[in-house]
């Protein structure tokens, strides 16, 4: 079978970084601590300030403490609109090791006012013992700016983007 | 901690089981074949015939190929509005296994019908070589109804709201 996937040009790595900086929240594919099957969860999710999603996330979720114990995940990132078909709105796939940032730790403060600038009513509960930032680093991605425009990105790719 | 699970109740299924019959689309967690790790791509959902969740797919993408390795996946199911928190949004975690019908098969027919029914734009796409139905047989899921609702399900549960 021909290969769907097109050359990476300057294009597709804008658009990568564009969903990145607009998301407001993503789908976290994880590995469930019971029996490591694939499990999603929706998380929030901001561009931090040095470019990585970053995320807020109470310990008592499902998720957090998966990504502690298996940090290596995968991030949805990119919404559709209401109307039209949902498969042609472009998305990034992105893979990612997970790390959290809890309070007291020294880039708390500058993640968490990344954070709150972008999504300013997490004020009400970022404070809570319970709930800290997570950081999560590049690793690659899949591109798909709708049918017949897949990308596959690497780190490097995702970082010329910024530029 | 205290546990942040509610006891299942008649309203937790309704809302998982409305969520499943609203869904246009949805986003599949998928374990990787290259290095096992989990992966998350969007893909189209509707509700089958029998109340499984069903999907259109192209052989050509990086999913299909994985599911059919490994069939145990998730599906995240249930979309934010534009306005609002998105977290507060319900939202559905499916576990499932994924089994692929292709063209010529003896349920391809009646799950064709249904998908159609529900997202017609497809008849472009449904006929073509590469593209094949995906039936999802439910095996559990979290239910999230808004921060502070969080319920665990089980495939009975799932079942139990369609009565």
């Amino acid at each position: 079978m021909k290969s769907p996937i097109r050359p990476t040009d300057d294009e597709a790595c804008a658009l990568a970084r564009e969903l990145i900086a607009t998301a407001r929240f993503a789908a976290l594919a994880y590995t469930d601590m019971t029996d490591g099957a694939p499990m999603v969860s929706r998380v929030a999710l901001v561009e931090g300030p040095d470019g990585a999603p970053t995320s807020l996330m109470s310990d008592l979720s499902h998720h957090s403490a998966a990504l502690q114990r298996s940090p290596v995940c995968s991030l949805l990132i990119g919404e559709p609109k209401d109307k039209g078909d949902p498969l042609t709105h472009p998305r990034l796939s992105l893979r990612a090791t997970a790390r959290v940032v809890r309070h007291g730790e020294p880039e708390h403060g500058a993640l968490a006012e990344a954070f709150l600038a972008k999504q300013p009513k997490a004020k009400l509960y970022i404070g809570f013992a319970d709930f800290a930032l997570v950081r999560f680093t590049p690793l690659g991605a899949h591109l798909n700016g709708g049918f017949g425009k897949a990308y596959v990105l690497n780190a490097d790719d995702l970082v010329r983007a910024r530029r």
